[in-house]
């Protein structure tokens, strides 16, 4: 009954097979991209610093200007009732050494765009990576993705928007996708959030702007050797890059295998988690640095007052979560019979949409573990700490959490070579072996991968880490 | 560091690549497999119901022995705090003729496991199928997955379960796993339930039962064809057998096109849904025939007794979903240069994790609409209600959702030819052209296609549709 179609070739191949190997060859181009020297990006990240003038200062939370605690549920927003707000979560996850808690949690319901655009230079692929100020960040400016927008942002486009280069990831005629996913945020401290993590391809010109600069996958790699570079929002967006094939080469565990391990675990954990008001939160209490903890774990709810001289921005104050000390999240891996393999875990995390999502083998703070018994620390945190001294760090670099959320969250990454003894090929419930590709082609899809994961997987897929 | 491993072999391939032909094979056989003849199903079924002596009789929701309206919230509960609740449930969607509503719905947090157990005779892949009694079936008995457990069962294997065959979905030993996922079941009369939709292959002997029998993938298909035999657990597993290879052959849309339309319609959707005591639904009242509405729109929740005559299970009582007419689930299809496309929908369901799932083109009860002016009944309704005088109609047949929790939930399942005309290859906001082969990979994963979809995946799948 469908008459034929009289334009041909509408039809288009479902997978772009070459795809991995133009990824692939980009992270081998280090040293220097079509634009910068990778050893140029430094001072020019200073520059884009000094035509800025930037400055962050701390307040009380009381003094943010246009954010207040609300009567009746003390819960903290903004008059507008845009941004975000604090409110209280009350969870009950069942087991573990602490079964039951409530804490200040972020609530952000709307979608955000993470977008790095991409462009051929000489047959190399690039990045257009962008100067970002954020007041949380240690450093203030890092690299971030060409684009960070809110949905507010993305939906006013077309009356005229202040996000550069947004009409790139919103027009599909401008440039192609190449991936696309919702993705989680941290699950400790933020309520059901996810962004659009996106990767398009143009080939047409593109303006130049002083903020941004191209880079190849190899440069953001050796960048990401160091500390405080490229941040969060760019490292979650270079972890879903499709550098594998669906379904190559060989694993300890086939596909179906590590999905249904991760299905079983992601079943048998009662997870039982609410809301409430942040005035019923238990434990934390208002002082003159914000809201916290008397015995100081965890993280407290700071305010900061930024003053920005850019035009476009006059200044704004806001609330950030601040970290009670530098976090840890490592990867222990094994090469099996040639192939890397990375031990996963699959963890609870109060603020995830589905009970778990993959972590790093350890994520923690130690700060919070200390007075804890031995038998109650998270497992393979002894393993990792010891890990420089028996020579077993094979990466490390401590990196920047969002910094337009949180105030100095800075977590030390690193993978950690392990051993039959350190971390057994028949691991124990919550864990799995998995290789980074079968990681790779799980971050298509959205709640797989925690962010700290794919912060770990990005240092793979740049080339910054080598197992 | 790591010392070559002792072992050799410990690696294997990613993915089966010899499954989709296993399962092609297993659909291509029709009329008798190893066991019965498909015209013997009837008579089978008919003799496991005359063992069985089940009778179901409507009583009142107050009749309900174990169950009862708890004070202060209304919630109908059973005493023992298992099984599950019928509570209330508030959302706001933003959009549509009816932006926001509340309503009853059921709660069970509990993850379920829906297995079927797959096996080769004469080097055919055959499946274990079950003859089920489910008191909201129009007939009673149907054909069900190998097995249907809740999570507790599945806990208590180990002190000895009632479930038969449970031993293969939990002892890896037994069985090796081929597809297992996490599915959704009806958004709108269920509060973010899934269950575990579970493939699992043995070599070994299995022993008989009078209530099972094996039947090829082709002898599902032909049961498919007619009303009411094979239930929604047993269509929904099917619907993730892996019947294709990843990223074969050509599409409309490639497989990342597919996903970042999908993200972005799950991105734009402002769902807001809460819990709510029962008491405070407005709009139902409480009758003699249970809680409904006095315009007798969507569903009522009734009561049932259940006399059963076997041994182990003497008889109980509970509520069932009662809805307000047959449902029509249509995929509208074209045949684009020789490859057919289904247009699926974005669809809101207020249950849902996640904001949308994919649906068929048509999802709706007519009864429903029949008030609403023409531009605000669901689009292509029309379309499909008209399909038969223009001889569009694939496959048509109507199929019992679960007969557990729903009585006497009927669908008419449909694939309906469009053209250009009818449905444009260049779809409105919420529509997307998918391959049935761009669907059943998405099935790998849980939350992307909704329980109506899967089951006119599943006749694909079998065989029972061919478009």
């Amino acid at each position: 009954m469908t008459p034929p179609s009289a334009a041909p070739a509408l039809l288009r191949p479902r997978v772009a097979q070459d795809l991995p190997d133009r990824l692939a060859r980009s992270a081998a181009v280090t040293g220097r991209g079509s634009h910068l020297r990778t050893d140029e990006v430094a001072d020019w990240l200073a520059g884009r610093a000094r035509a800025h003038h930037f400055r962050v200062e701390r307040v009380p939370l009381d003094h943010l200007d246009g954010w207040s605690f609300r009567p009746g549920t003390g819960d903290l927003r903004h008059r507008s009732g845009k941004f975000f707000s604090v409110v209280g979560l009350s969870a009950d996850v069942g087991e573990g050494p602490i079964p039951s808690w409530s804490q200040p949690i972020i609530h952000q319901p709307e979608v955000g765009i993470l977008g790095i655009l991409a462009k051929e230079f000489d047959g190399v692929l690039h990045f257009l990576m962008q100067a970002k100020m954020e007041p949380g960040n240690c450093n203030l400016l890092q690299i971030s993705p060409t684009v960070q927008a809110t949905r507010s942002n993305y939906q006013r486009v077309h009356q005229g928007s202040g996000v550069t280069y947004l009409e790139y990831f919103t027009d599909r005629d401008r440039a192609r996708v190449l991936s696309d996913s919702l993705q989680s945020e941290h699950g400790s401290w933020f309520y059901r959030k996810a962004n659009r993590n996106i990767l398009v391809e143009t080939d047409g010109e593109v303006p130049d702007h002083p903020d941004f600069c191209w880079l190849t996958l190899g440069q953001i790699g050796e960048l990401l050797r160091q500390d405080d570079i490229v941040n969060m929002d760019a490292r979650t967006v270079i972890s879903c890059f499709p550098m594998t094939g669906p379904g190559e080469a060989r694993a300890l565990r086939s596909d179906t295998e590590l999905l249904s391990w991760f299905t079983a675990e992601r079943s048998r954990h009662d997870v039982s988690v609410r809301l409430i008001p942040l005035s019923e939160v238990d434990g934390w209490e208002h002082d003159a640095q914000g809201l916290g903890r008397p015995d100081g774990r965890y993280f407290r709810v700071a305010g900061v007052a930024v003053e920005a001289g850019s035009r476009e921005v006059t200044g704004w104050s806001q609330p950030l979560f601040e970290p009670c000390g530098t976090g840890i999240a490592a990867f222990l891996y094994r090469v099996v019979e040639g192939v890397p393999h990375l031990l996963v875990h699959a963890k609870v995390e109060a603020g995830f949409l589905d009970t778990v999502e993959l972590a790093p083998t350890v994520q923690a703070t130690p700060e919070n573990w200390q007075h804890m018994a031995a038998q109650e620390r998270p497992p393979f945190l002894d393993t990792v700490l010891s890990a420089r001294d028996r020579g077993a760090v094979r990466y490390e670099a401590v990196q920047s959490e969002e910094g337009g959320r949180f105030l100095n969250a800075r977590i030390r990454y690193m993978f950690v070579e392990a051993d039959e003894q350190t971390a057994a090929l028949d691991p124990g419930p919550g864990y799995q072996w998995a290789t980074p590709e079968q990681l790779n082609s799980l971050s298509a899809h959205g709640h797989y991968l925690n962010v700290q994961a794919r912060t770990l997987l990005a240092c793979i897929n740049t080339g910054a880490a080598r197992l």
